[in-house]
This record gives structure tokens, C-alpha cells and sequence, in this order.
């Protein structure tokens, strides 16, 4: 491929990312606008607006796997899912509304693949945790993920109706699942 | 209006809050087979689909109030908050679902309206308990009321996985949140 076509797929994707995220509906002309290309070169690169909605979600799948790989998931309990919370909570944040605008085009599976690896690991660390009493056991561990998840989303969502600012969003997040799983 | 005009009102709109919960694309005809009614009598009474969407989800506002005007709000504010939370996990166990299902029929106002009273309960009574330290007041209350909020939805939510059980969602969500609001 030459370098001008990847540069273009590049600044599509990024763009998509961008305006899909605030919002769901955007179009295909207007994501063409913001990328900077025209709609024919869009359509050369991606046949269908699912297509592409497809590829910025496997893009967001695949930065998130490579960010959340980055933390560092040893040591004390509750400070690796300190810093776990604080990397989710910019994923969510980033890549939460996709969900809403891929969940009319995608299929339920591809938008469950986006949450079992990142849900995974925080499984492992729960466990470890609950075993050296860092996190209360006496709630079910499923549970206790799905805590975690709505909190994030809800802390996104708290952003987007402007009840608390992004900047504040990831400690609210952190003190607050801390608090729950250490209660 | 006529006695049996009125009870077959209310076994469509019972029927459809029992179906549209489940799968909020369920249809008028599945709803009027539900209800034992002909379509040609639910039309009667509901021109459009999204008529009876709309009918279904003021019926569950003036459900949802009537409940918790019947909650007792004085007292120790964690006990109860923790009476709110069991009732307001059964409305949202119950009624959560519709707003997926109201969502892409009825404009977004009309949602906000049916967390606004719930909301403003939980406020006063989040207010009082953080006045008298029963409640940790080093959040902002707005995000205080968003984790109640994604708590009980998340708990629905994962009894619809079947992660967690209907039975032992109320305590899950009532000490998952006392611990945050505590912590």
C-alpha cells in the first residue's frame, strides 16, 4: 500500500473515532470532511459505513489490549487496580460511546470482545486481592466486575452531562470503586 | 368509558411493560396476542406504536412515584438510603428496560423526567447524610447520585447475564453502596 492511502486510512479512522464518539450517527460525509479526504476515497478504502464502523472499533479493541498490557498488575493489590482504574477510566472514556453508535451496526458479540479481555484482568487482580483480604469476599467476584464497569461508564456519562469534569472523573473513579470493593 | 374498555387498557399496557422489558423491539402484535386483545382493539386505543410506548413509560413514572412516596425518609440516613435502594432496585429491575425500549421512540426529555423525582429524593436525603457524616462529603454529590444510579442499573443489568440472581440483588446493591458512600 502506498504511503499517501495508509496516511488517509490513518486520518479516517482517527477521525471516525473522533466524531462516532460524540456522536453515534455521524455520517460518512462527515467524517470524510473531518478527515480531510473526499467521500470516494473514503468509499475506496472502506465499501460501507458498517465496514468502517467495524474497523474503528477493532482499532479501539486493539489499543485498548495494548494500553491496558502496559500497566503494571503486580504488587500491592489495591494500587494495581489504582492504576488499572485510571487507564480504564481514559479507554471509557475515549472509546465508551463507540459502544452506543457500533451497537446499532455490530453484532452483541463484537461489542462483548471489546470488554472480556480488559475484564479478564481485572478477574485475575480481583482474585489475588480477595485472597489477601485487599478486597472484601464476601460478594460475588462477577459482581464485583460489574461494579467496576458501571462505575466507569457512569463516571463517562457524569462527564458528558457535565455533573463532574473529565479531570476529575479518574481519582472520583478509583476512591470510589476502592471504597465498594474494600468497604 | 366503558368497564371492559378500561380493563383490556390495562392488560395491553401491562402486557407491554412485561414484554417491552424483555425486548424492547417487541411488536404491537406481540403485545396485543400478550394482552388477549386484537389489534384492531389495541389500535382503538393506541393510534401508534409509539403512543403505547409513551402510555407504558408514564405508567411507570406514576408507578415509581407512588413507591417512593411510601418510603420512609427519616431517621438514620443509611438505614434509609439502604430502604431507597431496595426499592428503587425493584423499579429499576422492573421498569429499566424501558427506557432502552423508550429510547429510540421517545425524545430524551421524557427519559430524564423518569430518573428527575428519584433523583432528587436520593439528593435531600444524600445532603442530610453528609451534613451529619453518615456519608462521606469528599465527592460531589452529583456523582454520588450517578453511582447509585449505574450501581443499580449495572445490578440489573448482570442479573440479565445471569452473573448475579433477582433474589440477591437488593443486598449486593445496598452494601456495594453503603461501602462507596462510606469508604
Amino acid at each position: 500500500m502506498r504511503a499517501d492511502a495508509r496516511r488517509n486510512i490513518e486520518a479516517i479512522l482517527e477521525a471516525a473515532t473522533r466524531l462516532l464518539a460524540v456522536d453515534p450517527n455521524a455520517s460518512v460525509s462527515e467524517i470524510a470532511k473531518a478527515a480531510g479526504v473526499g467521500r470516494v476515497t473514503l468509499y475506496g478504502h472502506f465499501a460501507t459505513r458498517t465496514t468502517l464502523v467495524s474497523a474503528v472499533v477493532d482499532r479501539a479493541i486493539d489499543q485498548t489490549h495494548k494500553t491496558l498490557a502496559g500497566v503494571e498488575f503486580d504488587g500491592d493489590p489495591r494500587e494495581a487496580l489504582g492504576r488499572l482504574l485510571e487507564m480504564s477510566w481514559q479507554l471509557t472514556h475515549r472509546f465508551g460511546a463507540l459502544v452506543v453508535a457500533a451497537s446499532g451496526t455490530l453484532p452483541p458479540d463484537e461489542i462483548r470482545r471489546a470488554h472480556e479481555q480488559p475484564a479478564e484482568r481485572v478477574r485475575v487482580l480481583l482474585e489475588r486481592g480477595r485472597r489477601d483480604r485487599s478486597f472484601r469476599a464476601d460478594m460475588p467476584l462477577e459482581w464485583q466486575v460489574s461494579v467496576i464497569q458501571a462505575v466507569l461508564h457512569g463516571a463517562s456519562a457524569a462527564v458528558h452531562r457535565a455533573e463532574i469534569t473529565a479531570e476529575e472523573a479518574p481519582s472520583l473513579v478509583r476512591s470510589t470503586v476502592l471504597a465498594a470493593l474494600t468497604g
